[in-house]
């Protein structure tokens, strides 16, 4: 017989965790005393997904097909969209029956193709900063993780400078393989920091991974949102493309973070896998909205949708920017994607300032996004969350802002950081 | 350095898997000379939702905060419309922070429930015939599997009889206990055959799990299609409530299986760890649908639907198995949901038939279903894939039929069915 602690005992795997980045910055958002708060913590869209792709949705749901279970590699039409969008960018045409799988957004891709990949001791290379979500995600399957940094620019506390250098060094990157690596993830255009990694780096980290067999997760859910020259690493060679799944996001692709729908492109050998543990974690994935998305890719280009899209979100990068100019405040200009990193070591927060107690453990960016909430009601994300504890250090004077938000709230969110002036030190 | 061969070997919760049921099926339909085929198979509905939750999605498609991140416990409006509807059910009310949390269909609910308390070697136990996914979840948690045959009717070849003689005999179940059992799996209405746990019988498991402190998962997908009286056995006590999961599914009370929309209720205790374990898997669930979903719930009544639906099904249910009647084959008639097993040990399939390997391997159900499919047009799923290799043969002469179809379509059925009469041995 079993006690009832042990029947009620978690497994190790839920148990026992600390409160998460999003809903420590949430909660402070909420007991703020400016209301509203302008929200630029988490990366959702402020506004709604194009009218096209909204129309799809609801001729999508008078549909009986399209309100029943997808396949579950994923409804024939989107992914019959995803092979004609992407093809181009691989020369070649890609087999949606077996190049292509549909996940439940990308996060849950992600977990398949590590549920897919990952036996228990098999080791995961990831990147400093990460998107937090991967590690839990590693860890579900059994791997372990190995972190490597990506080094921020070296004047990052006095000047503004380009993503482009936040750098990764190779040879870190060596030491780290093991004869246990089984995988790496990358980030590209990357989530905080904004980089997008240029073919040169593509090039020095897939030798690496053809040399030793290492296969290659490519995060590029913010794939249409660049502003320097984007090289996806399954596209560079024939060597590479048998080693990679490339993630996608059509909640990102199309400004709907609740739809819950993704996808993973790669050589049959490995996506057969991916889609395998996908039909054991979530069975299907959302139908009706998977048809939205493929007749939003297949009539995105005749409405000049990603060229815009881009211009737009480069336009709020720039003009959000401004303030940090105005405060003299340095950031990192982003290559790609919708958020920007600020560094605040010039922020000097009063000393007798009281921060309550789960902030006042923390590193100093947890205690700048609370001080900023508070007295300028405005929210950041603290980017050290996206750091183990031993490099931590890097990003303690960072915040990351999310600029995926209307113009007047940009306006709105500008006019209430001036109010920092008088806190920066000169 | 790994071997190429190594890097590309998949974990092995994925690895040499055999042809699911679902997709032979499907095959064999679409291979079949009778065109188009009526696929009575899979468990999806013929039909679209009710208008009132069409119309409650489309709206939903037009508001920026539905069409981004769900909070990753559910949207609050679909918690308390949950909490409304079942309230009543515990005699109490339940606390839609606390007590409910939203998943990805009721799939990745089970696999969530699972992730959350069972650990590598803890013991699951599950009643045969079982619904597939539970094997494949339970084991992605390093679950050990104990099987509990259910009884098919003593006459079941020979008579008609209600699916309330597919009986547990409760000493199988006491010997199944052992001091590692961390949970059991209930299914009522039950898939695939018919059966309504009674009141009694739940009383019986449930004391077991309260001696034992065994954790009840209860599969209740179905709860609101039931034609005798149904208890949910989280309601017969406070103690078996403290240790019991119930799920849901929108999908199945809807008629939107491609929503992807499900919930667990439980206490406290048991439900944040599933909302744990959701997180980390799916991080948050199709948003527009989860408030579809919410104001299905608060409008139902209203629309006098349960009731509609109810009876709507039960008459699907009867009108279709005229058929077996008049053939004078005998079924399982359910007391729920919308399966009907039907016994063929009288079908006599011609000596000389040509199955194809992957058919002719298998047990005689695996025949009979690819034989209806090429002779009559008719699909239906054979049971024993529901079953352990050791208990399959009780299932062997069986067939599952999903009514949940037009009635145009259960009419077509009838007619080709009664294609089978030169076959059945008097």
């Amino acid at each position: 017989m079993t006690s009832a602690a042990e029947a009620f005992r978690p497994a190790a795997r839920v148990a026992g965790q600390k409160q998460d980045v999003w809903s420590i910055v949430n909660e402070a958002a909420a007991s703020s005393p400016v209301q509203p708060i302008v929200n630029m913590g988490q990366g959702f869209f402020g506004y709604n997904p194009p009218q096209f792709v909204i129309d799809a949705a609801k001729q999508s749901l008078d549909r009986v097909d399209c309100n029943q279970y997808a396949p579950t590699k994923g409804r024939p039409r989107l992914k019959k969209a995803l092979a004609d969008a992407y093809s181009p960018f691989y020369g070649r045409t890609l087999n949606p029956e077996t190049e292509i799988t549909i996940t439940t957004g990308a996060n849950e891709g992600m977990l398949s193709a590590f549920m897919a990949f990952i036996e228990s001791g098999d080791e995961v290379i990831i990147f400093e900063p990460f998107f937090d979500q991967y590690i839990s995600n590693i860890e579900m399957a059994g791997g372990v993780i190995k972190y490597v940094p990506m080094h921020p620019p070296v004047k990052g506390a006095i000047e503004t400078s380009s993503a482009s250098e936040w750098r990764i060094d190779i040879e870190e990157l060596k030491k780290a393989i093991t004869p246990k690596t089984k995988m790496i993830v990358l980030n590209t255009p990357h989530n905080p920091v904004g980089k997008v990694l240029s073919k040169e780096e593509l090039e020095a980290i897939g030798e690496l991974c053809v040399k030793n067999n290492i296969l290659i997760l490519s995060d590029e859910v913010y794939d249409r949102l660049y502003y320097v020259p984007f090289t996806r690493i399954a596209t560079l060679s024939p060597e590479l493309y048998n080693l990679t799944l490339t993630v996608g996001s059509g909640g990102k692709n199309f400004y709907a973070t609740g739809w819950r729908v993704g996808w993973l492109i790669g050589p049959e050998h490995l996506i057969k896998y991916v889609s395998a543990a996908h039909t054991r974690i979530c069975y299907s994935s959302v139908s009706p909205l998977q048809e939205a998305t493929a007749i939003g890719f297949e009539e995105a280009d005749k409405h000049g949708f990603w060229d815009e899209s881009k211009k737009e979100m480069q336009g709020k990068v720039r003009k959000f920017n401004e303030i940090w100019d105005e405060l003299g405040l340095p950031y990192s200009d982003p290559e790609g994607g919708y958020f920007v990193v600020v560094n605040m070591e010039k922020v000097k927060l009063p000393d007798d300032y009281v921060f309550p107690p789960h902030v006042a453990e923390r590193p100093r960016d947890f205690k700048l996004s609370w001080f900023l909430i508070m007295e300028v009601g405005v929210a950041a994300i603290p980017p050290t969350e996206f750091y183990t504890k031993e490099n931590a250090h890097i990003a303690e004077n960072y915040l990351r802002f999310a600029v995926c938000k209307n113009d007047d709230v940009l306006e709105e969110a500008k006019a209430r950081l001036r109010g920092l002036k008088k806190f920066i030190q000169a």
